[in-house]
């Protein structure tokens, strides 16, 4: 099975904390940009080209979601975990799990959903072909 | 029926933009904290005496959600609608949806619950003359 | 003399402040744009017709300066005073005073330097007549 | 001779950038806090230290700097380079210099001052001896 984690490595500055002596709940939101774009990286040239043409793409943000199990401290040396999912013709996720590295503790799960769009703003769809990659990337079978 | 609608304006700086040219994903969620303190500030009394003796308190956000149904621009003048949503003994919850003054269309929408707890962390409850109240304010029925 | 004070109204969010308890030392400088921004949108105006041809125009910061004098905390209400300075060929500034409401206390004085370029990333230069017209605004004579 | 160079490896996410396509001028400041925050980290103990008694510290920013000489894009990958400056009695100073890597070209330059405080807000001082040892990791003289 090939479903791929792809991990990346963060800490929790002043930047990121709030008053209540925390990190932010919005934070959260730019460490999952961290992961995936981390993700997209790494596996970003395949990602690329499964989109027809290998035009300049953007993948634009419809949805986000973060539970908070347990509060990240300044300084917390930080894990987070970004797998795909959800991959549909025009539309594909992230998922999150942000652990804390002294103790492997959950801090926080989330998601995004995005759908595909080029340079001009339009929709773009995955073909089968790579969808297939794809699907295999996140492990999942496609979904409507 | 006593549905309260808080409404407050935002403005989009470039601080909230990134370089698709949009507001971005993240900062939603801060325009949503602008919301709920608007809504505190407006109805706080009220809130704060529902938490038995009065003290001081805190309320975590447990989990956030985001819906991004169009996107907004730098300078783009926006009104931002906060209500109070499922109220429970010892948790409650915000809605918000984000319109683009110019011309009322439909940003996107999200949701923020919350837990109450106290200055040393423990989690407070409501009692039921308080809960009564926010009931009326959520304009909704108590659920568990 | 027609020296110019735009004057802003602030809160100083959760999203805004840090776990020493105080806003963090970069979100003034959101204060600032602010500032700016409201700056803009009421002088406006003359200040897009200081542009020859009046085209779209963008000012990027070249340089930002801060000094904090007093912390501001979350929910503190804010008065942030904007003025116009050193405005010379193809470059101006901002100066900014942010004050705490309730009492009047000083909390961070700071500037932003910045160039006037086109859409293209030309840098454009005021004539003369526009440049005696941001001088009035500034209240300061041109220099170099 | 003792001068350190702290050297820290950043991305510029989304996150940081502006609709102007490029870095907002404000996240510098959170890019010269991973600076420093990498400095301490790695010089820490020493740092630590320095402070009669070891106790825990805060230092807070009492004036912050930046200079802009070239946008810094999204997916940049910078290299962020701090040192120790103006080690005094009660204050010291960082310096930035940020480059992206790919060509070593410099995009900003800054300085943050800070003092030293204790956990209930007063001001410390370091010692004689300590206060040495800082001069030697920042290669200057002391002054005043």
């Amino acid at each position: 099975m090939s479903f791929q984690i792809h991990t990346t490595s963060l800490e929790a500055l002043y930047a990121d904390t709030d008053a209540m002596g925390i990190v932010y709940y919005g934070s959260y939101y730019r460490f999952f940009e961290a992961g995936r774009t981390g993700y997209v990286r790494t596996y970003g040239e395949e990602l690329i080209r499964a989109i027809e043409g290998g035009e300049p793409y953007f993948f634009p943000v419809t949805e986000s979601r973060c539970r908070y199990r347990r509060p990240a401290k300044v300084y917390d040396l930080l894990r987070l975990e970004t797998v795909l999912r959800n991959v549909r013709r025009a539309s594909f996720g992230f998922g999150y799990r942000l652990f804390r590295r002294a103790d492997d503790v959950l801090l926080a799960e989330g998601e995004t959903d995005h759908t595909l769009i080029d340079a001009e703003g339009r929709i773009r769809r995955f073909d089968e072909k790579v969808r297939a990659f794809l699907d295999r990337a996140a492990g999942s079978q496609t979904t409507a």
